[in-house]
């Protein structure tokens, strides 16, 4: 059902209830009916946006803290927002038009009025599933490309090894090395997502740590000469293991720690002597500092995607009100690929 | 007594017994009396060196240890190995020439007959303590520079924290820091450390890291807006402290982590998760890779000796005999400044 402009319209959103400790639950947040007239205000620089696709990003739990360094707190009371695809419906800014595709930051929510200064990119390319631009052609496709290529630098024949590596980000790194001629492993959770590593996702080897007795064992098996690069996604005994195992000059870009944060005691790190005996280095990094590639990446992944040398699995929520569930779900680690919240079918 | 050229002397020697674990004793060393023909075999390239000063370094710890990755293991039954400075008493090679002092890599006994292919520096500049080479002038020096310059790229105006700061490396980083128009505060483990630090190497402020309750608190106290270079010598705890205080985009050049050396089990470091919250990056590194800055280093900081804007404390012990002493002295944080055995006079 379309709505026409200006007309006042239901609004179902995603409510940020609290700053949360522990894990987040599902109770964190209430799914609400609000009003919203569609209509971008008189003189308003403003863009009304219809969201098409909500991105679950590990990152989000941090917005969820009071105080929180990195990114700004969620707002009580407010609708979630992180990144997401979008219809324009009305558009005060001459730099989007009304029927424009776009991604970028937006609300959890049918609709959104959001600001002309938030971050919001022009969608050139519509001949790929739209929903790719919260993983693949988005924030998580950048991520992986500029922790991998531009932090890690890394070198053809090098080994490689990744963690949460059937998500958002994993799956994108291993198959980045894979073009660029290294020998990528990956560990992940559970049988079906080990399986998507090896044989959709052309990993020479993976490991579901769940499953393993001893992690540094398990990399023993699948390094026995070390690694040369660890993309850190989880933190905590896995890092610790990996430790053990790196090679001389080893680097590991961390993108996050996803393990971590949700501990009130966060587990010890026992091995970092190695990174003196080792020279390794650790690099924190955001997508925030390479934006700027973004054209450069597009480039890059978008031949690779149209001759099927790039594949990407999704793992889609039907719905605005199975956003929280969904959301949650990160943390557990049920989700299967890149985890997206269908708002609307175009 | 000078030893005349092809005469067999005594050279006392402190050989390495077995391999290590945990702390070093001096029981683990031996100070025996052998004899040496002061002599170059006929046709060699080899040097015999009659060494001065001998330099305990932290590193030479990991050497006690078998199959270590990093450096290669002491020999049992043979003497220890490290940088000293020496004058040159014969030589095959003619880069170095009878009557030159040189440094770099000797042996730890009177007399030493090296080939030709160790590292070993002339002494173009005499005219400075001639033990600074192993030191000031020498692989410390060194470390301190490429660590604090190259490694961790400091701008004016940043703060920086330097653990073990009264020792061989951490005067250095101090003043390197301050010439550099950096804010500078330095951990030590007793109050005349702490005095040395505040009013001989002009740090602008220190703590004695063992009458701290709370390492937090001390470096919250010193810095209020957070530290954005962590020059790392101790690892554990104090790192656990110093990663909740780091800035965003901080940097830690990991020089050491003396404190885990010699434990079975290393200390857990828990708050990790700050290397993505706040773009951190850890860095471990050796001189090795950084020798080549040589030359320009001497011209950085020769003049600065000679001003007086960049001091250096010792702590020698006078007799190869007391080398043992000495280098485990190290580990417990007995030396007070840079650790050196004097093994000769000049």
């Amino acid at each position: 059902m379309a709505a026409a402009s200006g007309e006042a319209v239901k609004n179902k959103q995603v409510l940020f209830k609290d700053y949360v400790t522990g894990f987040p639950k599902e109770s964190d947040m209430a799914v609400v009916e609000s009003t919203i007239q569609l209509k971008v205000p008189e003189g308003s620089s403003e863009i009304l946006l219809k969201n098409l696709y909500l991105s679950c990003d590990p990152y989000m739990r941090s917005r969820m803290s009071k105080n929180f360094t990195a990114h700004p707190s969620f707002v009580p009371g407010s609708p979630l927002t992180g990144f997401g695809v979008a219809r324009v419906l009305e558009s005060g800014n001459p730099n989007f038009k009304k029927g424009e595709f776009v991604w970028g930051l937006t609300g959890w929510e049918e609709y959104s009025l959001i600001s002309s200064n938030q971050m919001l990119f022009k969608i050139e390319h519509a001949d790929v599933p739209l929903s790719y631009y919260t993983g693949l052609l988005g924030m998580p496709g950048m991520t992986a490309y500029a922790g991998f290529h531009e932090v890690a630098s890394p070198k053809k024949g090098e080994k490689v090894f990744i963690s949460a590596a059937s998500g958002a980000v994993g799956q994108l790194v291993g198959q980045f090395a894979k073009l660029a001629g290294c020998y990528v492993v990956g560990s992940a959770g559970s049988k079906e997502k080990v399986d998507l590593l090896k044989n959709k996702f052309g990993f020479d080897d993976a490991f579901n740590y769940k499953e393993e007795q001893d992690l540094n064992v398990a990399l023993k098996r699948c390094f026995p000469d070390g690694i040369d690069i660890y993309y850190e996604n989880v933190g905590g005994k896995l890092l610790d293991a990996v430790l053990l195992n790196m090679k001389m000059n080893g680097r590991i870009p961390v993108c996050g720690m996803i393990s971590q944060y949700n501990l009130d005691q966060h587990e010890g790190v026992t091995n970092l002597v190695h990174i003196i005996y080792k020279q390794i280095r650790i690099q924190g990094f955001t997508v925030n500092e390479y934006f700027q590639l973004y054209p450069k990446f597009l480039g890059f992944v978008l031949p690779h995607i149209k001759e099927g040398k790039i594949v990407y699995v999704e793992d889609k929520a039907e719905g605005l009100e199975n956003g929280p569930a969904a959301l949650v779900g990160l943390y557990n680690g049920c989700n299967v690929g890149k985890q997206v919240v269908v708002v609307a079918h175009e």
